[in-house]
């Protein structure tokens, strides 16, 4: 059920390689990645979750409200991360040159969708 | 010298806050805000710029090469992050609504000249 999102999120993006739905606490719900990925989504999952953790308390902190979306852009892939109600989010990576606003998009349009799966 | 640079980053997009330029250890450099800017860009430098470290950290544990931009959107504003070389970074406050593409043009644009200027 996730996978097929999953799938149809990283597939239809442009440099969409691996996408990912995890629990806070770094334990992955599904995955799924195109052929050849490289890069592994579990441990991008994993290192970044983190990140978002803080984020989300920054956020607090600042009075900024709710985290909506996070993208990160390094040498080697962009990841957009999306958290999914208060317990899971979303992670999707792409290639540097990946199109960020589809895979922006796609995810902000299948985020009720899961966080009703999930649920 | 750098307070132009954010003025203009700043005015030019849609949406656009504050601007500032701070160094890894939360002091900044130079700040521009407009008038009535609902967020203190200082506060929000100090707070995002802890994130940004971690992110740092991150990609490095992942061999992901250097961390180039950071875009966190929230309920009340989009903060952009822009490392300038190892000790210094750009960050951008926009409104919720603001033209994120364009920021994140502008600032990649600006980089260079600033990393110049800083350096």
């Amino acid at each position: 059920m996730f996978q097929e999102t999953l799938r149809e999120i990283v597939d239809k993006v442009e440099g969409g390689v691996a996408g990912l739905i995890m629990d806070s606490e770094g334990i992955a719900v599904d995955s799924y990645a195109r052929e050849g990925a490289p890069f592994d989504i579990t441990t991008i999952g994993i290192e970044f979750g983190v990140v978002l953790g803080s984020i989300k308390r920054a956020a607090e902190s600042l009075e900024a409200g709710t985290a909506q979306e996070v993208a990160i852009n390094t040498d080697k892939m962009i990841t957009v991360i999306r958290p999914l109600g208060d317990t899971y989010f979303l992670a999707v990576a792409l290639r540097p040159d990946g199109n960020l606003g589809k895979g922006r998009f796609l995810m902000r349009t299948a985020a009720p969708k899961l966080i009703a799966e999930l649920g």
